[in-house]
């Protein structure tokens, strides 16, 4: 259910770190959110330098141009506390992974609800399939 | 109102086809949410293979590189039929009149409020405006 | 907090005209929305002629290619007058100081929650940090 955007600046991480973030991203969602393994959907996009804009150090973070914005949009029902777990592992495991710092991981989330999802076939699946099946 | 991001991979559509998208998500708006016809505002990126990721199965549904993932931002006040109404035109329109499949038309809605939306010269035209003006 | 996504037509904007329009919406955001000076997190996307898909005259708004689209994710909790003023603010500052006239300034707005942010290092820093420090 998520649609998550991730947005870089070009020549700033090869595939296969873009590769671990997608997959770091996804790990947090089914993990701490509890999403379906199959549920995943990202749109990566690769800007040219300047037109990705960041304060270097807003709120005491050093950010670099290796920074990853994230933005989440998903059906709403998740506490603060699994938020919080999905940011700490989300940026934790792309440091652990890739060549980007922790510090460099900007997420957003932007909630909706369970009518406001089409998955295909014209059918709003949540309102229409079993719970069961939502996999 | 809506603001509609439509997001597909490069080389994989026409531009006539995309122009049918187009067209087929505007139906929509206008014929099921009654959005005025001259309220048309849409964002189309076509993104390099590997950057639109997409789950093959998820759901029960067959999906393909020709996804189209559709992104509504609009006006709360839609109900739950309205919507399921919306996903089904939207897709059938698409599949009748491209190579598109029904299936892979993904659609998510993310909704705002009347005060949210500026179209031009610095005015919240939905607060100023008398509601027979908005066309 | 705020994320801004601004979208052009390719061509249409020399870079000084951008980074005007960046520092225009910035401005608005920290004048009349009461946002830290350093908070300023910004995607600027140019599209192909045909990508960005706009009516000419919606609401009595004469548009152009030249047409800018804002569009601002950030907590809730401004007013409807705050909103208007945004609007006004963003739009003739860039009237003012670039090519574009107001009338091609579309602004829209989407708001979340103080918990739907991370500005790096996995922290919620609204939820952690006391407000006084957030610059």
């Amino acid at each position: 259910m998520p649609l998550i955007r991730i947005d870089v600046i070009e020549g700033q991480h090869s595939n296969a770190d873009l590769t671990e973030v997608s997959a770091a991203v996804h790990r947090g969602i089914v993990d701490v959110f509890g999403v379906p393994e199959r549920d995943q959907f990202q749109i990566i996009s690769e800007h040219r330098p300047g037109r990705l804009v960041y304060n270097k150090s807003y709120l005491g973070i050093e950010r670099t141009d290796r920074i990853v914005m994230v933005q989440v949009f998903f059906s709403t029902g998740r506490t603060d506390d699994q938020k919080k777990a999905f940011y700490a592992l989300v940026a934790k495991t792309i440091a652990d992974r890739t060549k980007i710092r922790a510090e460099d991981v900007m997420i957003s989330l932007i909630e909706n609800t369970r009518s406001d999802w089409s998955f295909g076939g014209g059918v709003a699946q949540y309102l229409t399939l079993p719970k069961e099946q939502w996999k």
